[in-house]
């Protein structure tokens, strides 16, 4: 499915209206992909951010509570695309004035802000997403609706998950043009801490060593070097606000790495040899190059598709449509062929 | 100074010849790149790689000894090109043929190199380089001569070296478009185990972490992932040559790196921060960013140059131009400007 392009089945799950909290380079992207899809109305803390989308066109609320009342009115999907740190006293606002709307977010930690949620906002239809799209820059005047064509989204499940509500972010993202990946927030934080927090972390310790190398080893730097730093631009608040929230995964990503690194280093020092890691390695990103070799399209039906999505989104595979009604779903994914 | 336009000046200072040996993918994108300059004679092991090398008009030496007796005759410069581990029985058939030749390398140690040749062919006129240039390609085929355009091009420079040596060498590399590095082959090889051996390490065990996470994982990583292993999928082969002959200097740049990356991790484990590593290395990206930003063009010229081409180098600044005669040249430079 491309952004532009929503199948009619597809046109019928999306959620009636978007509301969306914060309208930086998540939220002021996402707003401007989702117009030609359904009615948006955007807030932000800033007054100068308010002023800028609505000069751009974005219907702006005028107040929080305005926007969540209009959102619990109109059945609206009200997306958190704050910082992750705001989220609590965004989510007591929501309890306040809409405390059974349909609800997600796009933060890049899911168990914690679930947990939030449960405890905060416990009656909102919460359906965590976290699409994987994003660039160094920030604001609503970075904002691209080209953004999330092509990228994964991730739409969060458990045994209790309702699937109308799911049926309404996964069209979403759909209709942007995503990919729709389904999974448990905790096997999420996992995934993301080793391929989106390490490497961060791994940029910045290779973007010092680099230069405490000295003006020698900056002007000799080229492709290597600078692919490995690249992400060591990012703001540090930005990157500290995603590792530091994923604290748990993030430390047993490390342990992983420092341990590999460590044994590499022993190995090297002291036979010479770094025979073991560079095949590891190599293999690895042969495998990461190969990861949708062995998805064929298959169409999930049944009564247990809670499952059947878990399956899907845990073995590499992802969905690419529905078909109506909530209540009886038709979901195309991509799943490995096991032949 | 860009490919195809060398100043009148720069080419009476070229060597009268060039002799390859080996034409992977350095040697043929060298050979390729120095024709429209200088007569080019090559040389491989290979029978395969020799054919080929001459269906693509390139004159190719009967035999290594034919080769090098001519290099000997035309006062041409030799180009070690192979792997470095086929140095030394390259060096003893040099000492036996072209004992006093013109002589540099293109491997990505000089330290090791340098004392190969004192060791087996000390009469050659040896300046060591390496251009920091190169494709996860191999082989003839591969070869491209455009790939020094725009590169940096170390040369090595000792109290004792011959600066008329050093000259046809940078001549060399300024005529393909390289800006010319000069520095100690151990400064180099420190400099390189941080700026281009660390990244692959990093880069190997970053691609095993991601898919100890999974097919989940694989299928979220996106582009702080595809950017952090891209030179894990080098051949091991090549990796290890690189990495495992510049051992010493590596495990220095894997200690810093374990240091760092241990701290961070007891920080984030214990206090939940990443504040110093995401600052250290935020900042030490954006020096890297900014490296050029402090050059100045300056010429050098006198009794002294090995030593203000040294504290050229070593200051982040490179060679832009020559102009001999060689026993009194002046050489264009881009240098920090220290105001």
């Amino acid at each position: 499915m491309h952004a532009g392009a929503p199948s009619t089945d597809l046109a019928t799950l999306l959620p009636p209206a978007l509301c969306v909290l914060g309208l930086g380079l998540i939220g002021g992207s996402l707003a401007r992909a989702a117009l030609p899809f359904v009615p948006v109305t955007g807030w932000s803390p800033s007054l100068a951010t308010r002023d800028a989308a609505g000069a751009d066109g974005l219907t702006v609320a005028e107040s929080l509570p305005a926007a969540l009342r209009a959102a619990a009115h109109q059945d609206a999907l009200v997306v958190l695309a704050a910082p992750v740190t705001a989220f609590r006293s965004l989510l007591r606002e929501v309890a306040e004035h809409a405390p059974a709307v349909r609800l997600t977010d796009v933060a890049s930690v899911k168990a914690a802000v679930a947990e939030e949620v449960s405890q905060i906002a416990p009656d909102a239809r919460y359906i965590g997403s976290h699409p994987m799209a994003g660039t160094a820059e920030s604001g609503w005047a970075a904002g691209d609706a080209t953004l999330f064509d092509g990228a994964a989204w991730v739409t969060c499940l458990t045994d209790e998950s309702d699937l109308a509500d799911w049926s309404a972010v996964a069209a979403l993202a759909l209709a942007l043009g995503s990919r729709v990946v389904p999974t448990e927030a905790q096997a999420h934080d996992s995934a993301v801490a080793r391929i989106s927090h390490l490497p961060h972390v791994l940029a910045l310790a290779l973007a010092q060593v680099g230069a405490q190398g000295g003006a020698l080893a900056l002007s000799l730097a080229a492709g290597s070097f600078a692919d490995g730093t690249r992400v060591a631009g990012t703001r540090p608040e930005l990157i500290r606000a995603m590792c530091e929230t994923n604290r748990e995964a993030l430390v047993a990503a490390l342990d992983d790495a420092l341990g590999l690194i460590g044994v590499a280093r022993g190995s090297l020092g002291s036979t010479g040899s770094l025979f073991k890691l560079t095949e590891g390695g190599h293999a690895a990103r042969a495998e990461f190059e190969a990861r949708d070799a062995g998805l064929e399209p298959m169409t999930l039906s049944g009564d247990d598709l809670i499952e059947q999505l878990l399956a899907v989104g845990a073995a590499g595979g992802y969905v690419t449509d529905l078909r109506g009604p909530a209540a009886d779903l038709r979901i195309d994914v991509r799943y490995p062929d096991r032949d």
